[in-house]
């Protein structure tokens, strides 16, 4: 998915939610724990439920994993179930030596067919390029986190008296384009996100943190949003673990559609 | 293993090496591409051919993951055959807020049983400490790599003119000890390693980079050996593609044998 049908489905939908599959087989409800593969059933409800309120799904690798061979075919089938209008971001933070960032690719771009990976920047250029060598893939590079530790380097500031995160953007805006790279900045972090603007006008945030991390959807509009929208905001838990009954699917309909009203409100405040 | 079995592996077989398990399917003898499992199968002869030749074994993680669910049984099979006298490093770099790491940690430290994990620091404290929640496990942390990007941000210099894979070092010895904690510390930066060794004198270092990237096992050992060695120092494709035909693991072993008569020297010239 290219940038321009993006922003044509979050005009669509009146949405920019992104819905975080972190799907935990210790907190699924009890009914879906007999089925064949209660990850992929799980995550399949949602998709039916919330398909039409957000513009983008993000599976955290790590839950899959977590479950060995079993977790990687869960992963397969619900990408293979995503509908091709929305975004897939695969939240791995994953980051190596060329040869190897290449390997990463092909497991998650060419396998799993996601448009977008998430990547750490610890290791510098050339553990990025080579995700950014598949053609109309996205890598979202990690900026400003919105766990307390990101504090440890991320605000660390060079000679210069810049923090590390802006040299991060800055370096590494010329890896490629808003066509191909976006960043994700924690939503707690919302008081950044003027200085980022400053430095990156077009490109598209991942913004997690909303819900159990605490961060808020008006202040990251406020000061994240361009002309394009080019925000992408993530729920997992709030979304996907609403209810835990056998009206599961419909809770986190209900709390996606609460997310997606006010997104509406948003986007129409801003003319978009 | 703990810090004190690793030690007496060293001693005992004279060696300091550890083996890359980037194990390509492009890469495999082709006789080996009929069989059910090929990934696995060169894996066992690998094993077989080097395990009294090294320390440690580090699977690739990215080489397994490219293979998809099928790769994920590769690895599987593989962990469950490398000898328990072995350390074992799940080269991964992973590194995400608290409920995520814990995932990886059950996936690499419960469900895979690996001795070790590498992790990104990028995301600060709380994205390694739940690794070390897991009792008799290690992590690794990125510090100073040896690809060229590595440049990019790690060598950069905060206010106090201290470059910011220092500030990687100082912090992160708080998070654990030098039983539960090593650094990656790569081969082509060893003219670092005196440095490094100011901060963390009794740490073990993975060094990968001999070989292939260019690195040299001399002044690895110069710069970097403690009176406990305190080194592992990785070959990958240097070791396991020795050879490409019917006698791949015998060409595996001489090279493997050859690093390790260079390692029996300099830690009989260092006096362990």
């Amino acid at each position: 998915m290219n940038r321009h049908q993006l922003i044509s489905q979050i005009k669509q939908k009146k949405s920019f939610l992104c819905i975080g599959l972190d799907t935990d087989i210790q907190r699924l409800p009890r009914h879906l724990l007999t089925l064949d593969d209660p990850i992929f059933e799980f995550n399949k409800q949602i998709i039916d439920a919330t398909k039409d309120l957000c513009v983008a799904y993000k599976p955290n690798i790590a839950f899959y994993e977590s479950m060995g061979a079993e977790g990687w075919e869960s992963l397969q089938k619900t990408l293979a179930y995503i509908p091709d209008n929305i975004f897939t971001i695969a939240d791995a933070k994953r980051g190596d030596i060329g040869n190897t960032s290449s390997m990463y690719g092909r497991a998650f771009f060419q396998n799993l067919n996601f448009n977008s990976v998430t990547v750490a920047p610890y290791m510098g250029k050339d553990s990025v390029i080579p995700f950014l060598d598949f053609k109309n893939k996205w890598v979202v590079i990690l900026v400003l986190t919105s766990n307390p530790g990101s504090l440890d380097f991320q605000s660390v500031e060079g000679q210069s008296g810049i923090p590390l995160f802006k040299q991060v953007l800055e370096t590494s805006k010329k890896w490629g384009t808003h066509e191909n790279i976006m960043y994700v900045v924690g939503a707690t972090r919302a008081d950044k996100l003027l200085e980022i603007r400053e430095i990156i006008p077009n490109h598209f945030l991942l913004i997690p943190g909303i819900g159990a991390q605490g961060g808020s959807l008006q202040d990251v509009a406020q000061y994240g949003m361009n002309s394009d929208c080019g925000l992408l905001v993530n729920s997992s838990r709030g979304v996907i673990y609403a209810g835990s009954g056998l009206d599961f699917a419909e809770k986190s309909k209900e709390a996606a559609q609460k997310i997606q009203k006010e997104m509406a409100v948003l986007l129409s405040e801003a003319g978009i």
